[in-house]
């Protein structure tokens, strides 16, 4: 599997109960994506070593370029990432020092001591590189793999999206094809998905490196349909003028059949 | 596995690409969970065949109870979901006679005959039976494999709910296990996770059928964590009474360390 792939991992039984929405799993969907990775499963397991375990082992035998993880690295037992990850990769799961430290420094800060509790949270996969919580007290765990680069990350949206930001987003960067994502969205009354769903199909057979998507909101009564377009390419200005003769094309067609078309974003 | 375990499947690159957050999954892993149902995953996948029919088979081959798959049902091309289906399990992919008919009726209301796109929603796997769409377009699929119930339902979220709500709930609930769950979360300010951590597990220890989740917003700083607690027995009373004293034991514990503690759901 290619270099520029990528799973979402997201661990714990809110998720899979649905007592949270995932708004994780779309952030970092939405990331990887205008970084230019095809992120190909979003998946979310329960806080069950076993789940943990086999849903890292399929991604890695899938030989998946990125592995990014939310959740499951607290103080509590039913904190598993870490040391099912290493289960996963098949390496120890011993105290990180880096990472004590990090822990260490956050509680003495308040005057408090390090239990094990704690202390657990300085545990991770042997080759591990602790990534800094600037906000709360577990550190992040970042480790390659063969070729696959996995970063475990927490659940609290917060600190996640600035561990993210800061430590995660420039190592992507590095391995991130030198592409420039550019896309919009269209609304289109009056034709259902139905009838515009040829002209999509001629638009594809002449654009084949164009992503075009419809989302329709209502199929019969008055119709509306959202097109979604996206593009790369290494050039910006050629990945724009690929969009907008896209657009132009669709907006003709569509006007054709009756619609009304307007530009949403 | 056992029957009353579940794996939710959602179709469609808006999801993996996070264009849009999840919650037909948060919406379906919340129904599963109160019918009493282990939801042990939430994938979502691509409009890519081979992403759909690979989960779809993994699913089947860890023997879930129920799959419930959301997207990829309607008209346009990159609607895979019941080709996929098909596939997976090994069966034709074939005009559904009574789904025909369905459709039919909706766009002959209109005044609109059958395109090969329209009829496209009226292919199912060999075995299916319709479930009517009340506000869209296309059927639903249920079909049967082995053991496990699968339903294909649309990705328009009030399309997904109307038809779980009237079609699927009810046959989930002739197989769903006899109990009632019940649940609380409460808020305690001025503990930090990592020193409530040995609290829960006590708990935890005594109430083996409990269930409890802390969530930490804040560890540091003025610390803020919400302790949700479910359970669940076949006799409601009984499970009113377990909920009652652990929550009872968290209050007496959590106020010895000098926690505020708040009812909040």
């Amino acid at each position: 599997m290619a270099v520029h792939t990528a799973w979402i991992i997201t661990i714990g039984n809110e998720v899979v109960d649905g007592r949270i929405v995932n708004t994780n799993a779309s952030w970092l969907g939405r990331k990887l994506t205008m970084l230019g990775f095809n992120v190909l499963r979003v998946v979310a397991v329960p806080d069950v070593e076993e789940e943990i375990i086999s849903v890292i082992k399929e991604a890695l035998k899938r030989r998946v370029g990125v592995i990014i993880t939310t959740g499951g690295l607290g103080p509590t037992y039913d904190d598993k990432t870490s040391e099912c990850l290493a289960k996963a990769l098949n390496v120890k799961w011993a105290l990180n020092r880096e990472a004590f430290e990090m822990v260490k420094a956050k509680y003495s800060q308040k005057g408090l001591s390090m239990t094990n509790h704690r202390k657990k949270m300085a545990m991770m996969p042997e080759g591990s590189k602790p990534i800094p919580n600037p906000t709360g007290t577990a550190p992040g765990i970042f480790i390659k793999y063969n070729d696959t680069l996995i970063f475990a990350l927490p659940g609290v949206p917060s600190e996640m999206k600035s561990m993210f930001d800061k430590h995660v987003e420039p190592l992507l960067k590095e391995v991130a094809p030198k592409t420039v994502v550019v896309e919009k969205t269209v609304r289109v009354i009056n034709v259902p998905e139905s009838a515009l769903a040829p002209i999509l199909e001629k638009v594809l057979s002449r654009y084949s490196k164009v992503y075009i998507k419809s989302h329709p909101s209502e199929e019969l009564g008055k119709p509306i349909v959202d097109i979604y377009v996206r593009t790369a390419s290494t050039n910006r200005r050629e990945a724009e003028e690929t969009l907008l003769n896209v657009l132009r094309i669709l907006r003709e067609e569509l006007e054709r059949l009756g619609g009304e078309v307007h530009e949403t974003t």
